[in-house]
């Protein structure tokens, strides 16, 4: 059995040109939902200049079903972003630094030490305001501006999130940079340092087209928690070089004819990516939800 | 180390509608050598009204470069085909025939029986002229006509046709429906029957996105030969559920990220890739060849 998170309504859309409106993010996440979703990082409270896409934060979170069965996730990169988050009820604030000094200093102006030190603060005041919070660990496969990234300066930004009481970490593929040796490596190193009571997801882009192989070999090593993205949606229609997170049907596809349970339906799962292609009236890059029929 | 056989010439083009002249497949071949693929399936000796693009195939085979280093393979559905084959200096006969009788009825009028009883009779012919001979068994992981096939049927199959002289078998996932624990036991089954000094060969298609895991599974299982498919040549621009082969270029990129070698040239592959894009005059599937620069 494995968990799927959901990030379609979040890393799926937030580079798409064209605007998606509130109403069809939560009729997208009532898709989700029916199809068995049970995990949904649904939102990012970022700055709306920069990510015009998730400027109605606040009204999908307002809008989407409440569920004792369902959790919703925010990003939050930053104190602001946590304040506003605390102001909705997302169930769970997934708070991100990327493990790469140089990606951080381009995208968020300040090196990795010092947003360790800015981000586990943010944990410990989402744990003072009981809310949950997952750390998300960027570019830990590699980074486009840096190359190799090494396994302990993942495992000690990881152990600063535990420590600041993040309850599970994501590792993060940000572009696409991973393959499944380096994957299992990483994933049994992480393994040996917090043991497997610790709660470990991997989130994988296309971008090289091993998303699926990649989640295959961190399947093996032990991982049990996935993001993916409905109908492969990331993609960028005026940067074909932007590639979407691993596509949430062609991974639950694997995963349920390997006999592996995901607890979702994959012919609803289907039908809300083939919506999506329409609502995003182009071609996605999930290839089961073409196939059908073939 | 793993060994790639490319079979875009082949298996890559046979479906596209837009004709590529003799020329542009000689270089294309070309390409692929100067990059460091060592065996091509170059050409198909079938009846040129089923697959017009394959009607050149004794001109191609004048055309391509004579290297002691390279082995051209063409594939041979029949006798007739056989004939045709051994008038050119193609280097290996790969003799075919589908696991699944449903799919053998309606593509060549005849049960696997039958065709197990003809096709064994042409390697044997093929043997008597002195040409080397591979036998590629389809549909062996899925038929879309009859379902699930049995491994027994298939080792089956190999047993006569190793029998019959074949130096390789090839087992072939003709409409994508192989998934990676399948591959692993089918390959498990493989070796425990012929032994692993016997040379087994993976094709896979990529029709449901499974096409690399896949490969993984059969390379973590002990496979070392891969069919692939430059730029993932094979979808069909008005077909779209007609999806291509493993790409060869992403396949090397992930196996030489994991340290295995594979002779050949990612960056040339790239350029192959490349030109094949603007051959076609479309965007072809392969990931790797877009993602340059990302």
């Amino acid at each position: 059995m494995i968990e799927i998170c959901e990030v379609g309504p979040r890393d799926g859309l937030q580079n798409e040109k064209k605007p998606v409106s509130t109403e069809e993010k939560v009729h997208l996440i009532e898709q989700l939902i029916d199809a068995g979703i049970r995990k949904i990082e649904a939102v990012s409270f970022v700055n709306q200049k920069v990510v015009p896409q998730m400027a109605d934060a606040e009204e999908v979170m307002k809008a989407v079903p409440k569920r004792e069965d369902v959790t919703y996730a925010g990003l939050v990169l930053s104190r602001s972003g946590l304040e506003r988050a605390l102001l909705t009820p997302v169930d769970i604030v997934h708070v991100m630094i990327a493990a790469s000094d140089q990606f951080n200093m381009r995208n968020a102006r300040r090196t990795v030490e010092q947003g360790v030190a800015e981000q586990t603060a943010v944990m410990k005041d989402a744990g003072a305001a009981k809310r949950p919070v997952a750390g998300v660990i960027g570019t830990v496969f590699g980074c486009p501006f840096e190359g190799d990234i090494s396994i302990s300066r993942v495992l000690k930004i990881a152990d600063a999130f535990l420590q600041a009481g993040c309850e599970q970490i994501t590792l993060a593929d940000t572009t696409g940079l991973a393959n499944p040796i380096q994957v299992q490596a990483v994933t049994r190193a992480f393994i040996d340092e917090f043991g497997d009571h610790t709660p470990l997801g991997m989130h994988f882009h296309n971008t090289r087209g091993l998303g699926i192989a990649n989640s295959l070999a961190a399947y093996q090593a032990g991982v049990k928690i996935f993001d993916a993205s409905i109908a492969g949606l990331g993609g960028c229609p005026f940067a074909p070089k932007a590639v979407g997170n691993v596509c949430t049907e062609d991974l639950v596809h694997m995963f349920e004819q390997m006999g592996i349970g995901t607890g979702t339906d994959l012919n609803k799962l289907i039908q809300t990516a083939q919506w999506m292609e329409s609502v995003m009236a182009r071609p996605l890059d999930g290839m089961v939800y073409r196939a059908v029929g073939a």
